[in-house]
């Protein structure tokens, strides 16, 4: 099967938790509106079918999965629909239906982090609600982010211990490498670079999920995709931006 | 199979969308956190399992719902799971998935609407952020609310289509009610509750939500649950809250 993701082309944002299952898979797939324009690439490539008053079941918005007669939208169900087709979850129900779950955590964290730049309005500029969002940062970085980051690291922990012992590998789910391994890893990564001094402080505190960063980090397929020009580098149009003046002092 | 939901017990909130779900297709549940003390109720019900170090799938927030041995979290996965179970979803995999796809758009709407009186923090009052409230409320009211409701008009208006007729039913999916179409009622209801001007303003242009909405509020189990004590009034203190400075003037 050769997928389909259109996704914005300038961007890491949410796009970026499938481009990692596909790249950790090995999958066979087309970033589209990364091809050139001669190639219907694009921005305007991902508006298309979003557009079309003919689409019978068009999706609300990027990022969404062709894969054959399929349109699938949302990142938490385009990896609900990967996972076990890039064996990226176990088959087991009670499995899948979990990782679903802490996927949408995520998604969760993400509208977070998204808004602590843009707590007012997607459609205004960050420093149009620049007094807004540091307010709502202070409240991410002192209450949220441990929230989230506590709930995960504790997830992985009683994961390591159901079997009695402490892993040599850390992981969300089971023994295997999961897609929800992949976004914790792309959420610490996000968040240490939109937050480093908040996140130097935390840090200590999870030691079970910078364990599980850097063993991703260094899966061969996904260190390939690091070193390459397909991974978009972090900038100030995403989901996690730096600005530096709503970092902790 | 006798289900266990647990969500807070003074609001309609996110749990509201569960609760329609199973009144609608009369399932067997208990509405945990209503019960009284003395019969294990109460908001501290909620938070028992969550908190619980011995827990090793823990959800990171209400709702979630017990059935047998599983317990799911997460309103749009819940709803997944129940939506087959309860005969409110097709079996056909592509509806499913398609109504998921519906459901999570549903989900960041509800985000939008709590953050209309909620922009800078959960853990803050509305009085403590309601100039921010006023801006955030302003954005929403002009552009989101009305983006997401024409996606659910287009989605609905494009169902009706695809047999060739308008429909005497609307339906999101299909032809038989959903899930989707009880969460379609619930938004509408909620909108209306919380920005009564806006939504004077706006509902001519989306006349099959509106149908469909009426259509939803005259079902029999659905009209005998409105009518019951089961049904919490909306209130300022869930998700769709009125505060008239909000609104249209």
């Amino acid at each position: 099967m050769r997928y389909e993701l259109y996704y914005w082309p300038t961007i890491q944002g949410r796009g970026e938790f499938v481009r990692l299952a596909l790249e950790a898979a090995g999958a066979e797939y087309v970033d589209v509106a990364r091809l050139p324009k001669s190639k219907g690439g694009g921005s305007s490539s991902l508006m298309g079918y979003i557009d079309d008053p003919d689409a019978k079941r068009p999706p609300f918005a990027p990022p969404y999965l062709k894969a054959g007669k399929l349109v699938i939208s949302h990142t938490a169900e385009i990896l609900q629909f990967l996972g076990p087709r890039l064996k990226l979850i176990s088959a087991d129900t009670a499995n899948r239906m979990w990782a679903h779950q802490l996927q949408l955590t995520i998604t969760d964290l993400l509208v977070e982090v998204h808004d602590t730049h843009h707590p007012i309005a997607s459609s205004l500029y960050y420093h149009q609600q620049k007094r807004e969002a540091r307010r709502r940062t202070l409240h991410f970085i002192r209450e949220r982010a441990a929230k989230y980051l506590d709930y995960f690291e504790r997830v992985l922990q009683s994961n390591a211990k159901t079997k009695g012992r402490m892993l040599g590998k850390a992981h969300m789910i089971g023994r295997a490498l999961s897609y929800v391994d992949l976004s914790v890893f792309q959420v610490i990564a996000g968040l240490r670079y939109a937050f480093p001094r908040t996140m130097r402080h935390l840090e200590s505190d999870y030691p079970g999920l910078v364990k599980l960063h850097d063993q991703v980090a260094v899966l061969p397929n996904v260190s390939a995709y690091l070193n390459s020009k397909r991974r978009i580098p972090f900038n100030e149009y995403g989901i996690f931006r730096h600005y530096p003046e709503l970092d902790r002092p």
